[in-house]
């Protein structure tokens, strides 16, 4: 079993020093009561509601997993799931960010993304079912219509009912164009126009459980007149119960739990295969509009996943720690550090604080990089002068693939050091390390893989957009590196910070060069123009974590643990650059045929 | 479920056209018979063995695992283990690398090395019972008395019995010093000194089990005048079940399994804590010289964990490529490459092939860096020329460490980027996959983390040792790089290979010097170094197999591929040095206490 306790030091550092979170969010419309006051107060409440009712089920409930029933298709949720999420409901966290109008308490999605870290690091598998019914509700607000928010996003937002998104198929992941399930005109039902849906999907997180009455289910499906490929596909509304016109809820619809999935991990969220069986459902958006509107909550969806990374990496790294400073083990390199106990701890080992180090720096490297992204979401949402919104948007549609991509594969490594300083015991279940690591893998995969994140940070953000969202944020660290030019504690940090930048300007556009000329390179390249994003994001938010340290009222300790940690971060991880630019530079004449 | 089929073709290669091994063998005493036609022999019937008993029970033993009966102390082994045993005892494979006068083959260590990678991939778990024996036998051979040998090491041989290596206790992991199991004399036993043992071990690998009527634990333990530390540990035989002197078994003894672990992986192995509560025990080797007889066999258990990685790495690459082949979505970014097919496969994506490709390189790196290895220790062993037999030791010194630390970590990745070619499907616990994933973990963790690893390579193997090994592993790469200097087919290798060669023997130079200032720096830069040294060996491996591929018969289609590897591996991966150089040369300075 392993502990938790809220970071709730970093973030306040993070969303109040290094980023400024109250100036901005105070000044954006509807923002005038979104204090720093407020924010503290959701914070520790919701880092009791983790610490307390969630924490502690974390390794029973993975270790129980969800129940079956393969004759009446119904998953029951494991042991505290189902209480959990009525206290979680109760409290308003259903609702946090979601507009007033349909029950929610409209705070800002930066506050939002703080808290989702919060949950997730008490119960990643538990947090997914509120997590999905988040994309459900801002899918319905940007693509609903009023009646349909009304009658099925409201009890989502009260904590009611879930949601689900419904896209995948056997033969269709990466590939959304070659799903197969369809949509039939069924005529009326009231006012309203009917379809009956038809098909498969698979990997359903939430699709079916014990936690709610009813489940509302967001499909991907084509209908009959529906052009092939990705621009044939449609989102229909079906719920799981059928709901009649004044809400109440009225018969079992034909949509059904096949089977959930034996996983490598999450194993108490029910990941199910969903069988529709001409399932009564109502289109929500256009007509074959179905993906463009997907994507346009697929932001929201992808953040969070990065931030299921930085939850996950954060409880293995408090747990780490913790065991580095119990274990007693052997001495010090340069002679015994405790000589009147049988051994020195771990932390004495130089190689084991580089262990912790590395999980440091990546933590609070992608708490930084993630709270950055969402505040952006706040500001493209809700700025009242529209070119800051612009902006805001530009660098949002830059940043998610980097902080879905990179902060999910950070978590491997950081998962897996943080096991690694366990020795032996980290293979040993009841000790909690390597359910973080079996967790830990789904992220790469689920909401993109991280090659789909990489082809939409080069393909689409740079290359489409023109990287207009790289020459904002290229424009933020210079700024940065300028004003920081004098600054003692960043001496050795701004050198370098200044050079990978520059840096990546430069391959940027060679790499433009190049992919015009065969647009194979795009592929050849991604993955590792990804990571040398991320890691000079990374480098350009801790060394201003530094400054605001700096200039912060933090205890020295605070202080030099962040001088620390970039530090490290500087000497040790950065010039890890330096071999994703040789392999972006070696092309695709590296990645031959297989045969 | 995964496929698994030996891969003799490249097993071959690297053992007859790269190793040159049968020139070496037979030359060596006692090697005269070892002929090319024999090991080709015993690799096909390695091959069919694992293929047709071993493969099939990987995932459904991983998902059925160990009973452990809690009142009559008892395992079961999954379904298929007892029957796959007994095959393997009748076929000889208990004794392969044995000596012909205790029932075994005296075949060549190498030879092993290989068939263990072919047993190991067909099914890791059941390949740790036979696995442990060898440590045991090993250690009988070399410290034993010859009534020993013949009542406890022969009947292992033969696959009558299988051995354990009984080290860890709670309180003592990587620091053996802290052990505290007594042997307290208690009389003769016919004519031999008898011993009560008492304390108890985990992490037991094969402790208990029902494959064979009798185990043979070799336990460490501390004798009543015993000096503290780890000075002061001796090494005991204690059966399972108590040896009559005429080799029939007697009464059971006084070691029982206390329960057995619930792990992230190899759940078909059984790790037990064993309770020895006054068993009957027999000194093997000198008192109090019980730590040195168990180092004197690490080697070979290392070499073999090593070997681990690379089988798992083995069959999670065969079956990623496979599924890259025959999975259809998306299309190539150049247009479609099968226009007649619903998509095009997922081999067309550089990105995948990027995945595939590492993979590849660290698993034919791998295997050439064991196999070299387990050659040198045959070496040692056998060579006529006692020089020869000295500077094969060294060398074997030098590169265990690497062989172990680095293919173990190089694991890692392997099986992470081959589930992650799954996408989604990789997380499904059917598909086989995520297996990989969890039993690799254990790899990096036993016989020797990481961190003991790298610290064994840099403090002892080079620091003590004064770099012998690493002196006689760079000449052999200089005479290389020079002897090579005109094939057209290492035009793009010996240039970086020479470069990194000698910035290894500089960096080695340095870091001695500040390490001599100030101990702690080992431990700043050991991890760094290893990976360093492992990059640079591989890279030399992998070169060296180009140029055998161009002097060799295979087909063309094979040359091309041994090419490609190294060619990306290059250009890709051995940059990594980069990294590790900035790392160890950022020093301690960079690895400050953490409060």
């Amino acid at each position: 079993m392993t502990a938790y306790k809220a970071p709730l030091d970093d973030l306040r550092f993070t969303l109040f020093d290094v980023l400024e979170a109250e100036k901005t969010l105070t000044s954006l419309s509807g923002g005038e009561a979104h204090s720093r006051d407020l924010f503290d107060a959701v914070l520790e409440e919701a880092g009791r509601f983790s610490e307390q009712l969630l924490a502690p089920t974390n390794w029973p409930a993975d270790t129980e997993g969800c129940h079956f029933d393969k004759a009446a298709h119904t998953v029951t949720t494991p042991k505290g799931f189902k209480e959990a999420f009525k206290q979680f409901a109760d409290g308003g966290w259903t609702g946090l960010t979601n507009p007033e109008a349909y029950g929610g308490q409209a705070l800002p999605a930066v506050l939002g993304t703080a808290t989702t870290e919060i949950f997730q690091s008490g119960n990643l598998a538990w947090s997914l079912y509120p997590l999905l019914s988040e994309g459900s509700t801002h899918a319905m607000e940007m693509h609903g219509e009023e009646w349909q928010r009304q009658l099925y996003m409201k009890p989502i937002v009260e904590g009611r009912w879930t949601g689900t998104m419904c896209l995948t198929e056997p033969q269709a992941g990466s590939d959304l164009g070659m799903i197969k399930t369809r949509a039939e005109p069924a005529g009326k039902s009231g006012e309203h126009d009917l379809y009956k849906i038809s098909g498969t999907k698979i990997f359903i997180s939430a699709g079916e459980h014990d936690l709610t009455e009813n489940i509302v289910h967001l499909v991907l499906a084509r209908l009959p007149d529906a052009p092939a490929g990705s621009r044939g596909i449609s989102m229909f509304i079906v719920p799981k119960v059928k709901v009649n016109a004044d809400g109440s809820l009225g018969e079992r619809n034909t949509v059904t739990a096949g089977s959930i999935e034996h996983k490598m991990g999450i194993h108490a969220c029910s990941t199910c295969v969903m069988n529709f069986d001409n399932a009564e459902g109502f289109l929500i958006g256009k007509p074959h509009k179905g993906l463009a509107a997907m994507f346009t909550m697929m932001n929201a969806a992808r953040l969070s996943v990065g931030v299921q990374g930085l939850a996950l990496a954060e409880r293995a790294l408090q747990n780490s720690l913790n065991y580095a400073r119990e274990r007693l083990q052997s001495r010090a390199l340069s002679g015994a550090k405790f000589p009147d106990k049988v051994a020195d701890n771990l932390l004495v080992q130089p190689d084991v604080r580089r262990m912790l180090l590395t999980q440091r720096a990546f933590v609070e490297g992608s708490r930084a990089l993630l709270l950055y992204t969402a505040l952006q979401t706040d500001i493209e949402a809700r700025a009242t002068d529209e070119a800051a919104r612009k902006k805001a948007g530009e660098l949002v549609a830059f940043l998610i693939p980097i902080a879905k991509g990179v902060v999910t594969e950070l978590a491997q490594e950081c998962t897996k050091e943080a096991l690694q300083v366990y020795g032996g015991h980290g293979f040993i279940a009841e000790n909690g390390m390597e359910q973080f690591v079996r967790d830990a893998r789904i992220i790469t995969l689920y909401e993109g893989t991280t090659g789909i994140q990489a082809a939409d940070l080069l393909g689409r953000k740079i290359l489409q957009l023109q990287g207009v969202g790289l020459k904002h944020f290229l424009e933020e660290i210079s700024t940065f590196c300028h004003a920081q030019k004098g600054n003692e504690a960043l001496r050795s940090l701004i050198g370098p910070l200044a050079t990978f930048t520059k840096q990546w300007g430069e391959l940027t556009m060679k790499l433009a060069q190049n992919i015009q000329a065969n647009p194979e390179e795009l592929g050849a390249a991604a993955n590792d123009y990804l990571y040398y994003s991320g890691y000079v994001a990374i480098a350009y938010l801790l060394a201003k974590g530094v400054a605001a340290a700096e200039a912060g009222t933090q205890s020295e300790a605070f202080k030099q643990a962040k001088r620390d940690t970039a530090s490290f971060y500087f000497a040790r991880l950065l010039p890890r650059c330096l071999m994703h630019q040789a392999a972006i530079e070696a092309g695709i004449a590296t990645v031959p045929e297989i045969a």
